[in-house]
């Protein structure tokens, strides 16, 4: 496996899920940061199961225990290194897996590559657990940003059918993005919250699971960031972005109805504007040749329906190699769009951190 | 820039589209492998222009020079270095973009990314035809690919509003996807070629252009390549191929479909076939939890329009700090998608290939 | 700072001399691996300090605790995190060094690079304490190897003017070795252990330290690690070698004797032994053209002598700029070479596994 | 193999002795630096054979052409391409070691490494000529860190039993290294050049070859530079410096000898000095913890002799497996020496750029 994120800041994530704790370390960042446990406490929280009927009745109590790099408060240069203890683990919810691979799951590839040595208890490495400490990272890249102007945040975009206001993608400005992100269920229409909500309860109640689509901005980027080719703003945040479980898709700016526009419309055209060089519009998402352009950064990724659903489903017995039903049990997330929000803002937040260092 | 890509392989690119020649290093490619030059040479022109009017009129004859790491047709281990000549010029085309940013282009932030001092004539190092090594390297990929049972093809699923029968995911042979690799407008069903072309051509008589969406897939991969969180199938893909200028969106398997699905539709059931394991349907595009889980390999992208139009745009010019129309002269694609097959289809290789090694 | 180390299996080591825990994350380990817990601490014992007068008289029970990446005593192959809380921290000790840099220790260049916010406290991340992490390492990537019959040894050649015997280059067995490795204070002439143990009781006794080399080597590699350029088996070792604190210089086979030596009685011919390739002698420390040939791989380090000694030294103040006489309380080694032996090994051996993946 | 260098600048270096070009890209040069094509050129000449008897009568005008990443003589910011086209090539003198390797080459660990696949002709990729691109990447970088105030020079220590003035590790300036970088045979005392040259001499009439020792330094680095753990100046330094053929040790400050020292005469005391930070003496070269102290940061590597010798030495022949005497023909430096020391140069400047960027 491979979880270790970043070029100038190194991002190592350990951890299972009914392991004793799972955890991080973050080296690389700069000495002397002030950091506000508070506001990564609150990130935290957003990510965390067991808030509403959205998500799981699991309740992990997620509170990072900080073992080196801080001291006083401020970072002091050496990696920083956190870890939160499990709790709350049921592993005999699991034992029916072990052979027999749930669909949609890393279950059966996983069984392949590590010879079924690797922990299957709640998911193991693989557990959608695995992104706390990637919000934790992203946390404290979203206060270094803020001190350098940068603001992220992001809402969801579609649950099943149902789909919020986009940004408006050339103006999006930062009170925005922190209202959004400090929402535990961020809409920008709160109608469609409620209709959003009712497809994700529907779901529930058939034992079934339903997917969506969240979009991210980020607003105060110089001009300059990433370059063409192999370190491309995109190619850098798409790569991140594939590692939170259940992302499918990313796509930046007009993205794929790009198929469907002309030259002529899809440009963005340049205008001065109170003496400085404005786009008129954003189609390119920020980005123009890998590189940031002044304009917003606006991302949308698909998040697949949570794999782990009530009915039963085919599957096969790796052992004896027999067709099998498979009947999940355990307390799974009819959708996890809602928790993803803040794990796409974290990668978002580290990785643009990453690329200004 | 950075223009260095792969992990046990490393591809070095380096050119700029006026400059001597551009072309490329590949450092740890393995030693003896036979090369078939020939086949090498069927992919540039698959990329190179000039073919017919779905594309630009300039003809450049992409001849690789081998300078190194080929010995009596072999790779002798040693990295094997590239170069195409550059010719055909005609730089004075390009002298009106100096200050005035092309709308769409990396001209802008490029400009403030290095001052000034970049290469601007044809693009510089951000020219399209610096996909030329890119598909030089991912040709030597295939071969090496081939020799391992896995074979890589792309086709034009969409320009416009036209759409090409997609990929049935699960059922994808290796021989259509030679097929497709041979063809310089590769599309599934004759019909919607005609149509594509159709649509291309309104586009270049209105002096517009038009964009895309490329769909690859990739069979005979074993269980068990790539890693979930971050060397993710999906990631190390999306992060090549955002390298590819225009493309804006990437997306595996059902994609952005998955927002609108349920989990109980969304998950590939398994079954047991002729003593194998067998996914029943493959909405996840042959990867679960980053890693490759047997089914083919299928992912799209989306290639925006180009960004060379013949229309005036609205522009600034960046020494006055003025509004100022711009008008693009030079000949340039219509479309690139038919062009950026080849290109696809040498990322994908090249990247799987860098997993395998 | 920067204490990410290796290329396929990718070791983090975080924490501070006196901060709540040090420890590491190991990921790319294969699965399934059985680890034995005894020889590993019989390796984190080697190194830990207060086992007799040679070393400082702090008592830390160096016991590491898994976190992840081990069930049932096995490798699950997902990262391997493990920390050892700090105990028995006299923080009051090291107050007088704040602004007064300790010379011969990275005080100063670390108040300017950090800015002051660096965790002094017992040498913060930069103590010698953060090298059990690293044997720790060491130990795991010891066993691993044992399996593809590589085994790692190391002892003490020279503490000041005491010289043990060198290792016969060309004759080195796997038993020799492990017996060293075995050894707290590990030489191959038991005379000249007593000699070097009086040679450190000596500078103990005047309140100084005194340096050493520890010469170690490698047998059972393959023929074929490494390459040449920047994969050199000589340059991936040094560059973690010198990251063990107080290494100041690295030398391969015959190393700087070579400066006298003639390329006639440099050079080590070959013969066929027993129908095998053998080197007649080995001067090139078993390396050649930056690949392992089949000999031992044999080198030395030199380690200087501990920075912190009894007496008064030169110093300044950082603060008020002016010169101030240091006196550096607490207990410290006078001769940290002995405990050293078990870092370089583990050096040596997780750089060699790592290379061997 | 790897033949790639470098973090922020990327070197990737390629070519084999008798192949068609030898050359490298360098990716990650700011943008905008004017480049003096004549410095370029002497350092190329100091590395270049044929000057003297000191060196092989083979001539090989290392003429370097730019093929892109430079624009009316300044950087573009894009990869900056250069060839050297290999010329006077007399293959047949290789013939008789392709299954027969030579003593103290790698011949015999690069043939079973690359199967037999590998160029031998003028050893291929492992030939010193493949320092040229790396003293090219050198002078490149020595212009930049002249801008930024640092400057780089070596010169010869030692040549078998004769051993020049060392640098007076405290108290070296700029101008001096500039003095010295400007030989052809660089030493401080030139009684020693005279013996030196009479040493390699006598050797060359023997059909023999001698070893030595350069000594390199730079002045003008700030404190801070590296950092402890896994990026220390030192372990950066030592792996490039590794990629020079025949190096075999690299020692820092007072290296080896610290062996003998006690703590109280190898510390470095502190003293203002003019209102700044002066270390009294510079034992550790340089650098403390892994991090640059403000003193000038010394260090010297030990080369081989020329494994390349005129007599008669005991081999085998790879495919019968029976013993084989070898004589080696073709000329051949008899000492390498004084041309290493433009390497070592390099190889100083490009990797403490790299650091510094």
């Amino acid at each position: 496996m491979s979880s270790t994120l970043g070029e100038k800041i190194k991002l190592s994530i350990f951890g299972e899920s009914h392991g004793a704790a799972i955890g991080c370390v973050i080296d690389g960042l700069p000495a002397g940061v002030v950091l506000d446990f508070d506001k990564i406490q609150k990130e935290m929280d957003k990510r965390a199961p067991g808030r509403d009927k959205t998500s799981t009745a699991r309740k992990e109590p997620d509170k990072p225990q900080i073992l080196s790099g801080v001291l006083n408060g401020k970072t002091t240069g050496a990696p920083l290194a956190m870890i939160i203890e499990n709790t709350n683990t049921r592993s005999g919810d699991y034992d029916s897996v072990r052979f027999v691979p749930r669909p949609g799951h890393s279950d059966y590839p996983a069984y392949v590559k590590y010879g079924g040595a690797n922990d299957i208890r709640g998911g193991g490495h693989f557990s959608g657990r695995l992104t706390a400490p990637l919000v934790f990272a992203g946390a404290i890249a979203k206060q270094i940003l803020a001190e350098k102007g940068v603001t992220v945040g992001a809402h969801i975009l579609q649950i099943g059918a149902v789909r919020d206001t986009a940004f408006d993608k050339n103006n999006i400005d930062a009170e925005k993005l922190n209202e959004l992100s400090s929402d535990f269920f961020a809409t920008i229409s709160n109608e469609k919250e409620i209709e959003m909500r009712t497809a994700i309860e529907s779901a529930r109640l058939q034992g079934d699971s339903v997917g969506g689509v969240i979009e991210c901005a980020a607003v105060g980027l110089p001009v300059g960031i990433g370059s063409n080719m192999f370190s491309t703003v995109e190619g850098r945040l798409s790569y991140a972005l594939f590692g939170i479980p259940a992302v499918k898709g990313v796509q930046f700016g007009a993205g794929f109805d790009f198929a469907q526009m002309r030259g002529s419309e899809a440009n963005d055209p340049y205008e001065i504007k109170n003496g400085a060089v404005h786009l008129k519009s954003n189609n390119n998402g920020g980005v123009l040749g890998g590189i940031t352009d002044g304009a917003p950064l606006v991302f949308s990724v698909v998040v697949k329906p949570t794999a782990s659903i009530a009915s039963a489903q085919d599957s096969i017995n790796l052992k004896t190699m027999e067709n099998e039903k498979l009947v999940v049990n355990g307390r799974h997330d009819p959708c996890i769009v809602p928790r993803a929000v803040a794990v796409v803002e974290a990668v978002c937040a580290f990785t643009l951190l990453d690329m200004m260092m």
